[in-house]
């Protein structure tokens, strides 16, 4: 085994303090691999008296709350279902009020659909000092994961980033699909497994070649990463066919193609058992 | 003083390797606030053997390469005009097939055009084992350090980063400028500063309203930071006028206008003296 042992960081060296009372800290807490946690973002949930977090946010990171600080799950789960937005605003504002060093922990960037900005707002009303702390988005770090880089020199020189978790085909859709579908770059969906069907469909309808590649990059980043690539007309059927569920990243673009150079010679690319479909593969 | 001191932090208790010899590393160091370096990103800069970074590294993160490595400056300096992507490709198969546990360092995310892919295939046809390590972009950081959410419900419910060191006026220009202009949430423009009126030019010309909100985000998250907003059709004279350059950011997009609840009670928010514009501050 060659792999290096790495030294303790001390996050007082490069500059990055604790949390301190009566502050609210809405930390990103990147896409699961409990790596690609920022240091600050650390530095502040080992210095927390309160950790508000959902249920994407990685249990590697929860291990750094101390001891004495209390853990509340926000978010919607079985036992709470009627927990909304506003709930979460009041916890945070509340807490803080209090004297407490507020941590939320977000998956991912707190501003990539994070609902950071209401976090924020909702505490600036209340004259609680609100800091934001950027984090790894798996709208990159996903893809990058299955061997996708979401832009490349010649192929892609944008991409943009969609919420995928509205109905595409509802009268109050915002998005103008034809313009999408005429955007230069990648385009890569968050939280749009539900809606991967009507998603290619407006694609397709807007001007998407149907054969456009797509790749679907489940738990990215993490050990438990699954990848499905394919194209556009053929992602609903085969989404259906894997059996890949939430919560997953869509990327839709030629960079798709370059995942058979850079993941190829990957030691942990597998076939699913049993293999679906030519196109069916998985990182484990 | 109430700021608390993060204890010391150990990557292996997170499940975090240091770099093996004979593999490349493509590491993004975030947009500049050493706080914003991953754990992942940290141990394998403190277990290299050779580090190469360019001049959008933090200096801060170059503290962490241990004394016996080497440190390679690539890209184009004063002192290496001719240097190009290959002679970067070349060094990092080169030196790890010699052996060595080499780290590239990138600037934000290494496929948010950090050209990692083309690293990354050099990798792969040279045999040599290559991982991508992802990275916070300062496409999504530096706007958040300026109090500017690149999403936000009701607002934007997408964001586009597009590269703006290209000329859009070249015949050449691969963009769809009026697509663009239709995009329904918020457009970032990396390297975008030198091209800054063509941009906005072509968005009004496809569209966009000339009135729509702009922040310019200058050295985003360090010390150093500054930030100037303005609108679309004044972007170009503000610009001038400020006396900004590269590198920054540029976000266009009706959630600059957050801007003024978020960063409003912001203890570091400054005029810039002497006040060139009243859209003109910066936060120091």
């Amino acid at each position: 085994m060659s792999l290096r042992t790495p030294p303790t960081l001390d996050p007082t060296a490069l500059g990055v303090a604790g949390a301190e009372p009566g502050h609210v800290y809405l930390v990103g807490a990147g896409p699961g691999d409990p790596g690609l946690l920022t240091i600050r973002a650390a530095a502040l949930i080992a210095t927390a008296d309160l950790v508000a977090y959902d249920r994407l946010s990685p249990a590697e990171v929860l291990d750094l709350v101390p001891a004495h600080a209390e853990r509340i799950c926000v978010g919607k789960t079985v036992d709470q279902p009627g927990w909304h937005q506003d709930d979460t605003n009041d916890l945070l504002v509340a807490e803080a009020l209090g004297g407490k060093a507020v941590v939320r922990i977000k998956g991912g960037d707190p501003y990539v659909f994070g609902r950071g900005g209401e976090e924020a707002i909702a505490c600036r009303n209340a004259g609680v000092p609100v800091e934001v702390v950027s984090g790894v988005s798996s709208a990159v770090a996903a893809p990058a994961a299955a061997g996708v880089p979401v832009t490349h020199r010649g192929i892609a020189t944008g991409v943009a980033f969609i919420t995928g978790h509205e109905d595409p085909t509802k009268p109050d859709d915002q998005i103008d699909w034809e313009a999408l579908a005429r955007f230069h770059g990648t385009l890569v969906f968050l939280m749009g497994v539900g809606n991967a069907g009507r998603i290619a469909g407006m694609l397709i309808a807007g001007g998407k070649s149907p054969t456009t590649p797509v790749a679907v990059v489940r738990w990215g980043t993490t050990h438990r990463q699954e990848v499905l690539t394919t194209d556009l007309v053929s992602l609903a059927d085969d989404l259906r066919r894997s059996g890949m569920r939430s919560p997953a990243t869509i990327v839709v673009g030629d960079v798709v193609a370059l995942r058979s150079v850079i993941a190829s010679g990957a030691a942990d690319l597998i076939e699913l058992a049993p293999p679906l479909d030519p196109h069916l593969t998985a990182i484990a």
